[in-house]
Formats: C-alpha cells, sequence, structure tokens
C-alpha cells in the first residue's frame, strides 16, 4: 500500500515547528507495511492543500492528512475537503455531544467556534477523537482513502493508532509485520557497530535492522515484514537471541521499555525503596522516575538543593566538605547521597551534583562534570563524569540517565 | 519571492529521521523576506525527485533541494539535475583540488566513491562547501533559480548562510520580513479567538495571523512581508499594542519566553526566592524552574514528597490534616506550600498534590484532580484543578504549568 502524507500550517513553512508528526506518522505505517511516498507541508490556504491533495489522490492508495482542523479561522482544512469531495458541512449531533460532555467536565463554557467543530463533511465518516474536540475525518474516492486528523501531536497519534490503523489493518490493506527495539546503555553507537558486524552479515533476508540513536541509549530495531505474522515474528526473535550473546550486560530492556520504569520494576519485585539527592540534574531525575505509573510504590520522594545551605540543612553535608572540596566533588556527592538515604528510610539512593552549564565552569571543573552518587544496603559508590558540550539541557538529561543506570547496576549488584 | 524546498532521502519517508533541515531552511529563508510555499520530501529515487522538482519548477521563484549529494550510491540527486537541466556530468578540477585537500588534511585515503563528487553538471554554477566533499550547485532556469545542497545539517546551513542567500540578495531577490508570537496562557483557544475577533477583522491588509497550540499555551503569531523592514515592523506592533488591551493578563511573553523563564526574571530583578514542593508532579516543577539559565540565583530548591510520612517529616504537614483530609487537599497543599517556604526560607514558594493517574482516582478525587498552593510575602493561596484525561505524563505538564502560572500572577500581585 502506497500512502502521502500531508502536514498542513503556515508555522510549518516558517520554521517555527519541525514537522515530528510527519515523522511520526512515517515511523507508525512504515511498520504497519504501509509505504510512505511522498510528504508535503503546505500553508493554511486553501489552493496549496487542494494542490496536494489533487496530487496524492492520483499517486496513492491512501492518504494522511493532519492539521488545520482547528476551531480558529486559519484553519481551512475542512473546507476544502468538502470542495474536493464534493460535499457540504453539516452539523453532527454526536460529535457536539461529545465536545459538549469535555466542556462539561473541563468545567469550560463553549463558545460558537467550538459548537463549529461539530460540523463535519457530509461524505466522510467520523472518527471519534476521545483527546480532543475535533474528531478525525475519513473518506473514500477512487479506492484511495483520505483520512484527515488534527495536528495536535497526541490527539494525532491517538486518532492514528487507534482509530486510522485498524481500520486498515480490518479492510486487510495492511501486512503483517513483526518488530522489536532492543534497547542498550552505557556503549557508543559505533562501538555496538562493530561488536555486532558479523551478526549484521548474517541476518536473514528481509530483516531490516536501523539504529536509532539519543542520548546515552541506543535503540536497536529490528522489523520484519510478510504474510505470516507468527513466521516473521518468530525469525526476528530467534535474531535478538543471537544479539544478546553479543552484547550481554548492554541490553536493558525492549520496545517502549524506560531505564526508570525497568529499575523501577527490579524495586517492586525486591520491595524495596529508593530517594533521590539532586543539584545540577535540578528535579529531573525525580521527573524520570515519577513519570512511570505506580513509582510511589518504591520512590518516596526527593530533594532538589540549589545551594550550599540547602544541601547541609536538607540532606547533613558538612560545611566543611563544601568548603575544603567544593559542592561538585565525590565527598559532597557521597554526603549527599547518605544524607538523602538517612533522611528518607529508603533502601537505595542517587545524588548528582555538577555543572550542567551554560555558566560556571572551571579549567578545573568544565561544564559537563558531574559527580552521581549511588548507595545500596551497605555500599556507597561515587563516579565523575565529564560530558562534552555546554548544553544544559543535555548535561541534565545524561547525569540523569547515568544516575539511574548506577542504580540499575547497584540492585544488579554488578556495581 | 517565492519558494519551494526540497528533502531528499529514505530515511525521512520511513521516520526514522525527522526534517528538521526543512524547518532550519524555512526559518532562514523566512527572516530573509523569501516565502515558503511548499516543502516536499520524496525518496532517494529518480522519479519522485524529478516530478517534484518539475512542480516546484513550475510555481516557485527559487527551489532548494537538499540531500542526496553524498557519494554513495543511493544519492541521485545529481543525475536526475542532469536530466532535468538537459546537461550532463563533467569532471570539475577545482572541485577535485578541494577534495583531496581535505582528505590529505584528515590524512584519510580517498576511494573512487570520492572521485566521483567532483563530477558536476555542465549547467551549473558550483558553490564550494567549506565544511564537506559534496559541493552546492546552483542553476538558473526560466528565471527561477535552483540550489541544491548536501543533506548533513553543518554542511547545508553552512552554504544557505554563506553561499545561497548572499547571491540572492545579491540580485535584490530577497524581501523583509517582521514576524512576532505573542505567547498567553491560561485561556483556551476558542474562548482566546472569540476574544479577539474584532481585533482579528480589523487587522490591516498584510498582516497574517495564526494560533498555535499547545497543552496550556496557546502562541499568535503575528507576521507581514514587505519591502521596508521598518515599516513592515511598525504595523506588526501596532497591531500586537492593540491585542494587549484585548487580552490583558494572558500574555506572559514574547517568541522564544518561556513561563518558567519569565516568572524566573521577575524574581531575579526583584532579588527574591523560590522553593518548591512536589506530590503528584513529582519532580517536574523543579525540572522547569531549573531548565532556564541562571535559575540558581533565585531557586534555592525543592522537595518531591512522594509518601505522607515525608510530607511530614521533611515539610512539617499535620498527621491530622493528612488523615482527616486526604493527601490531595487544600490543607495538605497549604501546609505543604507553608513548610517548604519557611525550611527553605524563601520569599516565595508553590505546591502541588493530586492524582496524575492513570490510577489512584476515586469518584470524589477523580484522576487529574490537584491542589496547587502558591505563597508569597504576607500571602497563601491554594486552588483545586480538575485537568480531563487519565494520561499521566499530561497531567504532571498542566499541573506543572498552572503552578508557574499561579506563582507568576501572585508575583505581579493579580492574586
Amino acid at each position: 500500500m502506497k500512502a502521502e502524507i500531508i502536514t498542513i500550517g503556515d508555522e510549518l513553512l516558517i520554521g517555527q515547528v519541525v514537522d515530528t508528526n510527519a515523522a511520526w506518522i512515517a515511523r507508525e505505517c512504515n511498520l504497519a507495511g504501509i509505504e510512505i511516498c511522498r510528504i508535503t507541508s503546505v500553508p493554511d490556504s486553501r489552493q496549496p492543500i487542494l494542490e496536494a491533495l489533487v496530487h496524492a489522490g492520483e499517486h496513492a492508495d491512501l492518504v494522511i492528512l493532519t492539521g488545520g482542523l482547528g476551531p480558529t479561522r486559519d484553519d481551512r482544512t475542512k473546507k476544502v475537503l468538502c470542495g474536493y469531495f464534493d460535499t457540504r458541512l453539516v452539523f453532527h449531533q454526536p460529535t457536539f455531544e461529545e465536545i459538549k460532555e469535555r466542556f462539561k467536565q473541563r468545567n469550560i463554557a463553549m463558545t460558537p467556534l467550538n459548537r463549529n467543530q461539530a460540523l463535519i463533511p457530509e461524505a466522510c465518516t467520523v472518527l471519534p477523537n476521545k483527546m480532543g474536540t475535533a474528531p478525525g475525518l475519513w473518506f473514500e474516492k477512487n479506492n484511495t482513502v483520505f483520512v484527515a486528523v488534527p495536528g495536535v501531536p497526541y490527539e494525532m497519534k491517538y486518532l492514528i493508532t487507534e482509530q486510522v490503523l485498524p481500520r486498515l489493518r480490518e479492510k486487510g490493506k495492511t501486512k503483517a509485520i513483526y518488530h522489536r527495539t532492543v534497547l542498550t546503555q552505557g556503549i557508543a553507537e559505533s562501538v555496538l557497530a562493530e561488536k555486532l558486524e558479523e551478526w549484521e552479515d548474517n541476518l536473514p533476508e528481509g530483516v531490516r535492522m536501523a539504529y536509532l540513536p539519543s542520548p546515552l541509549v541506543v535503540r536497536l530495531r529490528l522489523s520484519m515484514v510478510g504474510e505470516d505474522l507468527q513466521r516473521v515474528k518468530k525469525v526476528v526473535e530467534e535474531e535478538i537471541r543471537k544479539l544478546m550473546k553479543y552484547i550481554p550486560g548492554y541490553i536493558f530492556g525492549y520496545d517502549e521499555d524506560q531505564l526508570a520504569g525497568v529499575t523501577g520494576r527490579m524495586l517492586a519485585e525486591k520491595n524495596q525503596t529508593l530517594a533521590v539527592a539532586e543539584s545540577c540534574t535540578g528535579g529531573y531525575l525525580s521527573h524520570l522516575i515519577t513519570s512511570i505509573p505506580g513509582s510511589s510504590v518504591y520512590f518516596k520522594g526527593s530533594v532538589t538543593a540549589y545551594t550550599n545551605t540547602i544541601k547541609q540543612d536538607l540532606l547533613g553535608v558538612r560545611k566543611e566538605s563544601l568548603e575544603t572540596f567544593g559542592a561538585v566533588s565525590r565527598q559532597v556527592a557521597e554526603e549527599m547521597v547518605m544524607g538523602v538515604k538517612e533522611r528518607f528510610k529508603v533502601d537505595y539512593a542517587v545524588a548528582t551534583t555538577g555543572i550542567a552549564g551554560p555558566g560556571g565552569g572551571t579549567p578545573e571543573k568544565p561544564i559537563g562534570t558531574v559527580w552521581i552518587a549511588v548507595a545500596g544496603p551497605g555500599k556507597r559508590y561515587a563516579y565523575n563524569y565529564v560530558f562534552a558540550g555546554d548544553e544544559r539541557e543535555r548535561n541534565i538529561i545524561r547525569s540523569s540517565q547515568t544516575a539511574l543506570q548506577l542504580l540499575r547496576r547497584m540492585i544488579l549488584k554488578e556495581l
């Protein structure tokens, strides 16, 4: 099945917004065995949208449009669709009821503009949108399926995953595809590629492999398309079994696993608890831990100590340590981790102290320097890292991920 | 001047790479007064590239192609260009010398593939590429300029900035453009649109306006293209002055401003300090605050209290309040905010306690229920919100953004 994506919005054409929607849709379609032949971004204006529709309608079996379905007047998609499909906007009572219900739940007054969102092209099938007020629209014309969804990412994702792909599957328009992502940590992409060269060279015909790097986590995606799901699944799983022999110790999970979730599960299974003391990571490490549903079972809490006084008052760091070694030091990291472990009465604790940037670096302690301490039953270690680059956000993310990795390895008794 | 961008690469169409190149080029062109009318992404194959070229050539004064100029065999752009411009590849000695020099400097052996990079369409002007081995190519046909640059971001950026835009400027092909984004919070897109209807109807010819919604923040972008930068700037700024009268109190910043940054600047200017007590937001509120460079000037830190015991021990919440009203209550939010304010000895404090989901909801306190308390010199308030939807991450983001908004309004004495 050949598909085109049309993303609509002035903000895309002035470069204010990067088109992450198109990439997300392309990936999901690809995983469902749908080939994307073209992605077109056009402004919120009649003629460009219409032209893109005409072109896509002539070349593709599936056309996915995003954006331009909001209540405001800069959104012209619905009218253009009416023109293209030779239909008119009609009031759709079920959509209106859903919009009313949403506003009622949130205790907000509806405006006439919201009522307009219940105006739907007569020729389409409405795809209910549980995440917002603008429903998805499904059209068919000359054997081509056209789907229009809002541009708000979580609404778009919901509609594609829960409404569009299942309907295509039902119609037999998607192929069997099996994919698995192997998550690794603590190894650079190039080193990984070297270790896996032999394995990669021997992958069976049809198994596709891609490296998806991100800060500190390298994901390996294996996928295979075929007629029979059981068969392709068996082939891919067999290759993953082989893969594990090449890089034991670096794999921390699969697919949507997150380091915080994997680590949290281990704590929950052992009935053990965790607390965190943060300086340079400023709350982000706690955020990663508490992003996991159910984390309150093992996570007791954290202290972000952004001043020396708070490090002393709330974590019991000694004044002399701060004065002698500075806030970014092994001494202080260790006192922070022991302080939070005692005060929160937990089994495990992690602490970070470093220089996230963009200011604050010195020749001895450049931006990106961080000390991370981790403590468990009867054990305590501290490690020093110097991450390259002075980008604050990246240093915060890297320090937090590394802290989780150390925690995981301590729980696994690898430290 | 109207332009189209064509980005070439299989990786874009399987969603493995997000098309940040297109957004970057669009923004730079926009700032130079070049209007981007369409962005098309096509795979590394002859027919789709040619089709995109033909369409762009018919509609635009400027066509920018990126990608497909590398040495490997999946790069077909140069051959397609030869077909479209009815020319042939010839060996270009100066380019060859530059490639040789690069390899010599980096002490790498050249391969025959690298020699191919000196093969250049005869009809084009070569744009020297100081950042890599593939030069940019500049063609003119029927008054339209076509430029092809490599897809490697830093090579592309160098060629656009140092070679393409200066040449266009010389030819008098760039216009003046001015745009400004107004950031609002605490008001839904539809309500905003209603309040601004009159203002929008009276916008002068040529001023374009777009709503860019995201969770809890709605951005309004105004832009205008013209011959004279000072004039278009004056027109847009005048409209923003009018706009402010329609929605006072909802505007928190402009362009790239963030709520945490705007609020932080106010604290820094007043020499005042801040601390945070978090329950349901789990560290994310602190993270937003500490994401801002220089936040250590006003932010002293935070406590994430994920259990009742920690709320009592570290924040001084009373056991009776927890037992009588529950952890998610006005009482507990207020005791948390006063506790953290006293312990951290700060001027302002914020506290959150709620049910982020996906579990933990009850009929009286459904998922999305949150109490947010804010305290300043001699003042303390608590507010109750019920956010719709049981998505943990969204509830955390919304609660944190709302907490920052309440803090900002308290500092502004609007509470």
